[in-house]
This record gives C-alpha cells, sequence and structure tokens, in this order.
C-alpha cells in the first residue's frame, strides 16, 4: 500500500478567504483532519475552517497535556509535551502508513512558532511530510493597522513577550520595526518595556487581526489584559520617495 | 459616481495557488490591473497572475524610472521615485474616481518592504484603499528549506543586505534566527558578515522560493552571485520538547 501524506497547512490569520487557494483545497478535501486545542476548548484552528468540511471527515483532536499550569522552567513541561508530541505523531504516522492523507490545521504559517513543527520533526523520514505556508498573524496585525511594517532597509525583530524585561526593552531600543508575539500575560512586563525603550507613542496592540472582533488601539489606551493571540506592533520610518 | 477601491493584493511567494482566496478571487475578477516592474522586464508580479486575467482587463505597468543605476544615497534617486509614485498615484486615483476598482499586483505582503507602499500612503484619504495581505517571500523560503525558522521564544531579526558589513555582522551575531532580503549585489559583504558572526555553517540561500526552479544551497556552497529575490535564512534552535 501506497503511504498517505501529512500535510501540515497554515491557514493564515484567521479569516477563511486569507487561506490559500492550496490550503482551501486540501481542506475542503480532507477524508482526516487534526489540529491542536487547549482541553475543553474548541480550538481556534479548527474554528477557522468552520463550514468547509466534509461531511464524513474524520477529526483528530490533539489537546495538549498542559498550557500554563506548570511553568516553561519545569521539567515535567517538556517531558508532558514531548510525549503528548510522539503520541500524535504516531497516530498521525499510523493514519499515514495506512493509506490516509491527513491535514493538520495549523494558524498563521506552520514554520512560524508553529506548534505542527514539533510533528513535522518526529514524521520526517518515517512517512511522506508537506507544508503549506500561510499568512502569518503578524501580517494580519499589520495589515489590521493599516500602515507598512517595513520601508526601505528597516530592521524588523520579533519577539515573544515571554523574555526578560530587560533583554525585552534592550532589543525593542536596537529595531526599526518590531513584532512582538505571545502577550497574554506578559502584557504588563511589556509595556514597562516598550516605555523604557522610549517606544511608548509609537506601539500599537492588535487582537483578534483579519477577524470579525478585529482591534487595533495605541499601547497607551490598552486595558490590563491581552489575549494570547494579540500582537504589538511598532512600524518602520525608513526611506520613503 | 460612487468611487472605485484601490485593492493593494499580496500574491504570495510565487505560486498561484499560494495567492490567498480573496486575492484570487480579486485578480481573476478584476477590469484594471497595476503592476511595478524594472523597464524592458514582463515584471515578476505582472507573471504570477499569467492565465489568471479577464481577456479585457485592462493593464497598467507602473515602470520604476530607476533602479541600481543611481546610488540610493544621490538625491536624484528619491527626487525621480517620488515623482513617479505620485505620477502612478494620481493615474490609478483618477480611476477609481470614474467609478473603477483597480487591483495593484504586489509580491509577498503588501505591507513587508513592498512598493505599493509608496502608492498606499499617497492614494490613503483621496480614494478608497483595500490591502490583502500575502505570504511573504521568507514564508517561501523557510518552507522551501523544509525547517521551521522559530521555535519557543526564538529571536527572529529581518535585516536587508544593503546594511553596512560591521552593522549586518552585529545583528547577525544577536539573534536566534534571521532572515535577510534584498542580497542581489551585496552577496560577498552578506557572506563576510555571516562569517564575522561565526555563523557560516548555519545560513542557508534560498532562490526562487515556491517556483519551478526554486533552489535551496548552503551558504558555503553558493555561487558569487545572487537573484535579487534570495533570501538567506539561518533558522532558530529554540525550545522544542
Amino acid at each position: 500500500m501506497t503511504s498517505g501524506t501529512i500535510h501540515g497547512v497554515g491557514l493564515g490569520p484567521g479569516a477563511q478567504d486569507l487561506m490559500s487557494v492550496r490550503a482551501d483545497r486540501l481542506v475542503r478535501g480532507a477524508a482526516h483532519i487534526a489540529f491542536f486545542r487547549k482541553a475543553g476548548r474548541p480550538g481556534h484552528a479548527r474554528r477557522i475552517v468552520e463550514g468547509m468540511l466534509r461531511d464524513d471527515a474524520v477529526e483528530f483532536a490533539m489537546e495538549y497535556p498542559v498550557t500554563t499550569e506548570i511553568p516553561l522552567a519545569d521539567p515535567r513541561y517538556n517531558a508532558q509535551l514531548s510525549g503528548f508530541y510522539a503520541e500524535c505523531a504516531r497516530h498521525l504516522a499510523t493514519l499515514a502508513q495506512g493509506g490516509a492523507d491527513v491535514v493538520v490545521l495549523c494558524e498563521g504559517d506552520p514554520f512560524f512558532y508553529g506548534s505542527f513543527m514539533h510533528l513535522h520533526s518526529r514524521l520526517t523520514g518515517i512517512v511522506p511530510v508537506q507544508v503549506v505556508p500561510g499568512i502569518t498573524g503578524m501580517s494580519g496585525a499589520w495589515t489590521a493597522s493599516a500602515r507598512p511594517i517595513t520601508w526601505g532597509d528597516d530592521v524588523l525583530t520579533v519577539l515573544t513577550a515571554t523574555m526578560p524585561e530587560a533583554e525585552l526593552a534592550r532589543r525593542i531600543r536596537d529595531t526599526d520595526a518590531l513584532v512582538v508575539m505571545k502577550i497574554g500575560r506578559h502584557l504588563g512586563k511589556l509595556r514597562r518595556a516598550v516605555a523604557a525603550a522610549g517606544r511608548e507613542d509609537a506601539a500599537w496592540l492588535v487582537e483578534h487581526a483579519a477577524m470579525p472582533d478585529q482591534r487595533v488601539t495605541r499601547l497607551v489606551d490598552a486595558g490590563a489584559v491581552a489575549p494570547y493571540f494579540a500582537i504589538l506592533l511598532i512600524h518602520g520610518q525608513g526611506r520613503r520617495p
């Protein structure tokens, strides 16, 4: 029997019609889909494709055993996640070895801070794996802000808000354009770092980019909490004839 | 008469089916399209949509008056480009004011180092302007390399190879993951900067990502010249349970 293929498919920032034509075809044609989600939640990736799936599509929900309950630095965090990814990869490999193609739904772009990478590294060499790039959440965010992110020779730095405050401030000071991901409960620290870098007036917070409840706020006007998918932007000011 | 809309439409990295569903619909339905190109060339954006346009689509080719003939620092460079963008914007505004929608074809994502931004800033407030984000060329490049670009809390720095060598080296040393754009005739300088940063073994050059002649080479094995659209990558090595 010929092996099936595992497709890691980038869904883009959230609007169905911002999926690529290739992704759209794969999602609509899939006999098997798989997606990550927090236990007890519908899952953001799954929600994006609502109404697009075949009636007989078999769904495999991969529920994180842990998200923020255990600190990242705790060795149990890594051990639990590692076991979880291995188990998911085994299930997908079994499907492919049985001849089935599987579409793994990935928010944004699969190779840009995506969970699919942990399956990709475990499946490569075992069964055929294909990746379909997607429009990143940050592209969705700067499009929502209605202003370009980089001009001319601007340097763009992409950070996660998880890093220490002083390191955040140093890097925010040392770039033209900035994107900060994974904000959530780090918003207070991020605000202080942006202020320490003297760039409060240039910073914008984009929530739910490309979705109906999209919201673009100056950082100074933002509330005390931000959703995990909020993205902070500082637009570059480079050469513009 | 109701004004038409100028749509800045991201085409993605080059494969037609990596265009978003929204972009695909706009391109196929467009009565008017516009695109930048170097004089005497077919134009890369125009080439991507070959075979997709309406038979009666009216095409407006915007030919750069100058590309590398005048150094960037020469004031005539800015003056010529500024006049050119103003003239293009005037033509598009006239079309929209006459009731026509116009699709401006943009390689990659319009707000990420794109020429469309120079029209966007001149048209905003004059006629309705809408932007459709696209899969960036760099997403196309890291997908072509078959390896994720960022893991966990990796810092990603995006640079243009136009900057001075010492500054390039400093920034290449100070990041986890790296993307370098606008390489072309700066390849020699970029190579020296990557070597000075001690990261030669980790650097990859991707040419024509997502296109039939896609090529992924270790930087140390690359030739002496690279096309303008070549992208250099260093993949992040962050947390991976």
